[in-house]
This record gives structure tokens, sequence and C-alpha cells, in this order.
């Protein structure tokens, strides 16, 4: 772990690095497809999406569901990120060296912006919804928002994969359950704060269906929020409530390299 | 357990008991965020949130699957209670001591009155929905009923962390998927009882929304039905389906210090 | 189990065996007043319930999520029947005595009454739903469509519980996740006859709200159907999956005495 | 596996074999009729289904439900593949030899006609629902959006049961919450691509009921869509994420004969 910032440039195009990335643009995909994907065709069943409470929970089902298998599928090869907030978070705590991180950003956006693409070419020209915060509020109160389920939702990933603080067979079924438990806390958070900020809590699954409809406002805040809402859980739970002294292995369990 | 009444003041403020007040925090936290918000979130798209089940539906959701991550992050720091009645049973049970049991309940507290306060401040103002009793009800038929999903609730706590009455594996496997479990019965008491007493089974849930919203109106409901629910469920679980007799090793899961 | 109509009455008394009809009544009391319950909470939200899908949505899913928490709670202590056509298909499968399960049924049934009677004694007289056949269906049809969805319920509670077939590990994994599964295809069965039959599949959801509200017609469909099913799903899982050649151990994982 | 082509037809017949197509048969008939009979539940609950986004979430969860039930009740016995692009993927991937394969797929068209029959028969003449393409979308836009679903579900049906790549340990525990994640990312596409081909990722439960329903328009999507997908699914998975190089065991955990 202290060799990260010394990481030699090859490691991060070996054919081990290259699949990590390629699981990632899968796993993101698949994530922002179903919240895309999700919200085209509740919206389609209901002309006014805007007053009816089972739009809101068709997507955050469908991003619940998704976000369990997504990072089901990629956990062993990429470590589950499936979110640049988690990347961030997991590049502060240690456990992804920086230039594996840079390309992991890369694969997250590119998925993003090619899932809201690809529905919009094959949905015979739907407009692609964006997450945008609520008339009244501000930006800043949006983005305390996102800050908060950020936070939840990063804290979760780490209690499901960090290796410290416990015994193997512990760590072994809750790493077992971890994806499933990681989607019902976003399903939950998107319950919580769909109507105020989309409930977005991760920026490539904001930054995709945006820069494919045009409508990059309020871009900010679902940047701010979830990078600060990834920085203070890694703070909080590997300085915290587990500190290192806790720690019972040394080998992360989502280093790629 | 013998020594829980002379358990030293010094071993409720020790760094580890400071670390599970913290993981309580954390997790009553999440669950009342998810709570409050999912009940503004779904009114915001409802303007008459009273006539429309989906709003139910995205509530009781929304709580089961924050509740089963909150328990799932704070379960092996903590023991998970999120809720000032599963410490009062787990109290009553011997399986924490009083001292520590108290900065539980403060910090379950705070913790709900934080987030229902943060959730007001960065709404843009939206009221604060609280736990209330149906219009033809008694605040004795609330009480009944709180008192029996209370009971289901801590009665579920325990069959899935409670080291009597199984083999290893078993309760090895059963303490893995245990959060979802616990999440899973939240959800359908919701749903049972939502439009009859809002489906609280938690005193700090229906305080934190109250405290910030102003109306106070039938928390006593909220304490004696949850408190009474746990005390059952502890006397049905601890000493008739689960006699002590039956106990293979007496260290508690839940136990804090 | 060749002993199986031999047992003597003294086994059926035991503490052992009293503490597994405790359970199934705890289990199958928490089950029906789900059910019930969100019948009763999704009704007061949409005064005309029968032209609305999400309260469909709302039964079905506290009937899941219910079902997974009873079966998980009372599976150690009692097999985790929760319902009769289940005990009946044990009996049949020779994995319970008769006389035990005459207790279980018993059991059951008062479990299923307490439910309703309690819900409606606390909840201001709101009237108690009862299943109920579509307008234009026959009573035979209904009865098929219960034979299915019960016989889809037991044979996965067979393949979840039953010892045979299989290596020790993967038993163990599949008990552990057994429950859930178990109220995951109750979920999905009620969601597919509910507007046809109310989706019962077990005579005791269907006998206690009606006897309480008065309404026994129809109860002949709720126990021809579900029985019948039971026992197809006991003769197919049983004689045609998993024959007897396969047994790897005679030791009943659901026998209680 | 370099022996799948020269299978004798006499291992395609043999009781392990038989007992394999009858699991195919029994799960795939589950899933249908949860899939029509949700359909038809909402509809009549609402009737103008298609512009209530409640009968979506309706229909949604009840697949994923009970594909999670379907999957692991017929894990051990037959793969739990409950789909023909499944069964096809496998027969790609050297996991299933052909003769066998097309015995799943005579079963899979079997169960899915046969519960749409039944759900026809015994619901008072209820119309079948079908899988349908948006009015505005051209058939290949909707074979490209089942291409991207079929390619999710397979994928993931290969993460939870393939067996290379990983420790025996994590495999197990994988292959324990395979099942759920694979109905859970089932519900998530259903959600997603709900509205615009009916998500149907599976050429039986497209057959099925348009067979009863004597509608027979767009198969071809239903056919085409999936079965690309499932052949990407298998490329990628087996050749790039996962290439041969990383077998840890040539033994397959689909391999029926």
């Amino acid at each position: 772990m202290a060799s990260i910032t010394h990481t030699p440039f090859s490691q991060c195009i070996s054919p081990i690095a290259l699949r990590s990335y390629l699981a990632e643009f899968l796993s993101t995909f698949i994530f922002v497809f179903s919240a895309v994907g999700s919200s085209i065709s509740a919206r389609m069943l209901t002309p006014d999406a805007t007053s009816d409470s089972s739009a809101l929970i068709a997507t955050a089902v469908a991003q619940g569901f998704a976000l369990s298998a997504a990072v089901f599928i990629s956990g062993e090869v990429s470590g589950g990120h499936v979110n640049p907030a988690v990347t961030f978070a997991m590049t502060l705590g240690g456990h992804i060296p920086i230039p594996n991180a840079v390309f992991y950003w890369i694969s997250q956006m590119l998925a993003a912006t090619f899932a809201s693409l690809l529905l919009r070419l094959s949905s015979a020209g739907q407009a692609i919804p964006t997450t945008r915060i609520a008339a009244d509020m501000t930006g800043f109160g949006g983005a305390v928002l996102e800050t908060v389920t950020t936070f939840t939702l990063v804290y979760t990933v780490y209690v499901a994969f960090d290796p410290r603080g416990s015994t193997t067979a512990k760590r072994s079924s809750r790493s077992a359950v971890g994806p499933i438990l990681v989607g019902l806390v976003a399903g939950a958070c998107v319950l919580a704060t769909g109507s105020l900020t989309g409930g977005s809590m991760n920026p490539a699954r904001s930054f995709g269906p945006a820069i494919v409809s045009g409508d990059l406002k309020n871009q900010a805040v679902y940047w701010v929020g979830p990078l600060i809402g990834a920085a203070l859980a890694t703070l909080v739970h590997q300085y915290l409530v587990y500190p290192f002294s806790h720690i019972e292995s040394s080998a992360g369990s989502s280093v790629v390299v």
C-alpha cells in the first residue's frame, strides 16, 4: 500500500488490469441502462411521471436490483465499483493505484454514455431522463443530500468488502451477501431522495444521460456531493470505526494490480 | 452475564464502546433518513399521499432495504440494534450492560433527530412527516399494533443473532442472511400497519421526526408499544422457545464490552 | 421413518414438540397478520382497492417478505411450515409424525384466527378482507390455480430443506438462503393469481380471516386446491426428481420428534 | 468437453437426463406462469394497464422473484436454465451436449405453452398478454434491446455458476446467492425495457403466450435478440473476462450428463 504512488504504468495495462476495466464497463453499463431504461419505461406508462410515486418505485427497485447484480458480476475481477465515487474512495483508502483508478473512471463514464446512447437510438427517440434537483431546492441542498446518500452507499461497500476488523469466516459470509446489501441500500437511497435530487450517488450515472440529452445543468452537484460523501465514508470507516490497529490482514479485497 | 449490573463505568467509554455508539449513530441515521426521506419523496409525487397505496409501498420498501443495510453495517461493531426497542430487549436479555445501553439510546435519538433536521434543512422546507395513528383508532389500539409488530421485529433479531439453540455452522449461516431478513420483516410490518399506526416499531424513528416537526402527539404510543413488544419477544424467545438449558455457548453475539 | 404411524402420543406433548407448536403459532400469526394487515392498509389508501394494481403489489410484497421471515424464525424449531398444506406434504413425505401434524394444524388455524381478530379489534372496526374467487371464475378454476401455486410453494420448500440429492456443503448453502427463496416464490404467486383467487396457497391464511369476518364462502377451494398441490409436490419431488435411491442421509431436516 | 459432439444418444435419455428435462419443465412453467399471471392480475385491477407504471412493477417483481425460485429449485438437477437462450449459451460454452440441449428447449417450450394454456382455461377466458414492441419502435430496435438485456442475464448466470476464475470457497458462496441475483437482474431488466419490448429475454416466455393467444407477431425479435445476447455473453465471459488459461477445474457446474 505504501507503494501506491510508485506503481509502474505497465501495471495498469496488464491483461488483468484490462479485464478489470472491461468488467467495470460492463457493470456500469448494466446499472445505467437499468436506471435510465426504468425511468423511460415508467414515464411511457404515466404521461405525467412527476405526479406518480409508482414511477419512483419502479426506478428505485430497478437501480437497487441492477446494482446488486452489477457489483456481483464484477466483484472478483475489478472489485465491483460501478461508480466513480466508489473508485475515488478506494483510491483514498489505498485499495487501488491511481493510474488504474483513472482507467476505471474512463470505463465508467464511457459505459454510462454508451448505455444512454443505446437507449436513445433503439427506443424510437425517447428523450433520455436526467437526474435533477427539485424546483425549490438549492444546489447546495442537493449536494448535501447526495453527500449523505453516497456516504451511505460507500460505507456499505466498505463493510461488505473491506478485509479488516473481522474473522475470516465472518468476512467471507459478509462478502457473499455484500452485493445484495449494496443494491438494497442504493434502492433505499433512491426512494429517499428520488424526488429531491434524483438519487444519483454516482457521477457516471448522472453524466451519461446528461451528455446524451445535452442537458448538463447541475452536473457539479452530482460530482461534488458524491466525491465528498465517498471521502467522508473512507475517513469514518477506515480511521474511526475500523482503525488501522485492528487490521488483521493487509491484503485489500479490492486491489486490482 | 451475571456481572452486568457491576460493569464499571470505564467500560462504557472505552474505544470499543465509543465505536459502537458511532456505529449505532450511523445506522440509525441511515434508517431514519430513508424512512422520512421516502415519505417526503412519495408525497412530493402524489399531492394527496394518503390516498395512494404506492406511497405506502415506497416507504415500506425504503425502510426494509435501509434496515437490512443498517443492521449489516453495524452488526459486528455494535450488534446492529438501530432501534431503542432492540437495545431494550438486549438489555433485558443480558446481552448488553445497562450503561452502554443508555449511550446506545442517546446515539439513536440524536441520529434520528439529526436525520430529520438535515432533511428539513436541505429539502427547501418540506414538512417532516411523522408516524400517526389512523383517524378512527384509539391510542390503545395503536399501542397494541406497535406491540405486535415490534415483537415480530425483535424476535427475528433474536433468531438471527442469538448464539443459543443451534450448531455453529447453522448459526453462522443464519447470521449471514440475518440482516436481510430483519429488513424484510420490517418492510412487511410497515405494509401491514402503515395506514393504521405508520408502522414505526422504533421509538427513535418516531421521536426524531416528531421533535423536528414540533408535533409530539401520540409519542407515548411509539414508546409503550415497542418497549412492551421488545420485552415480550425477549420473554418468548429466551425463556420459552430457546430456554437456557439449550445454551451451547455463553458468549452473546451482541455483547459490546 | 418407518415408525411414523407408531409414534407414541407422549412424543407429541414433549417440551420439544410443544416448542415446535409455539413456533408454528408465532410464524403463522406473523404471516397472516402481514397478509391481512397489508390488505387493510392498502384499502384504506385506495377507496376502491379492486381497481389499483399497487394494492396487489403491497399485499404480495408483504406476504413474500413476511413468509421469508416466518420460515426463517421457526425453521430450526418446527421446520418452518407456517401453512397446513406444507404440514400435509411433510406428513405424506414421512418427515413429521401424524399426531404432531395435527397439533401443527391446530396451532396454524388458531394463529390465523387470532391474527385476524386482533387486527379487527385494534383497527377501529375495519372489515377483515378475505381471499376470494374472481367474479367470472368457477370454483374449479380457482382450485386449479391454487393447486398450481401451492405446488410451486411446497416444491420450493422441499428443495430448500430436503436433505437428499446433494452434498452436505450444497445442502447447507441451500438451507441458508432457503427462507428467502420460499418468501420470494410466494410473493410471485400472489402477484400471479392475486386478482383471480387472492393467491392464498394456505388454508389457514384463508380460514382465519373468513371465520372472523363470517364470510366462509369458497372455503372449500382454499382447502382442496392447496392440499392437492402439496400432495403433487411431494410426489414429484420425492419420487420423480429426487427418487429414494439418491438418498444420502435418512435424517429428515424437518423431523420434529 | 472435447467429446460434446460425440455424446451417444443414450446419454440424453438416461434417468438423470430425464429428470433434468422434468426440472426444466417445472421451472419454466413456474416462471412463465408468474410472468403471464401477474400481467393478467395487474390488468384486471387497472382497466387501461398501459397507462399505469404499477402494472409494470407488478410483473417485473413477479418475474424477478419467480426466476430466483425457478433457478434455485432446478439448479442442482438441470443447471437451472429456465430459458432457451441460457441453454444456447451453455451449449456454445461447452457445458451441455447438443442432444440434451434440444430436449431442454422442447421442455421449456412445452412448459411455457402449458402455463399459458392453463391460465387461459382456469381464469374464465382472460386474454393471454404477450410481449410486444412499443408502437413507435422498429423490430431492429427491439432486437437490440433484447440482445442487451439477455446479455446481462446470461452473463450473470455465468458468474453465478461458472466454475472458473475463483477459489472453491468464493465459488461456493457465489453459487449460494446466485439464484437470487439472477432473479434480481431479470427484474431490473423487465423494469428497464418493459414498456419498450416487454422485457422478455427468453424465447420460451414469449412463445408460450403467443401460441396460446394466436398472436405470433414479432416472434422473430424474441428469438434473434436473446440468442445473439446469449452468444455475446458466452464470448465475453468465457474468452475475454475469464479466459481459458484461468481454468481451475474442468468440471462444468452445469453439465448434465
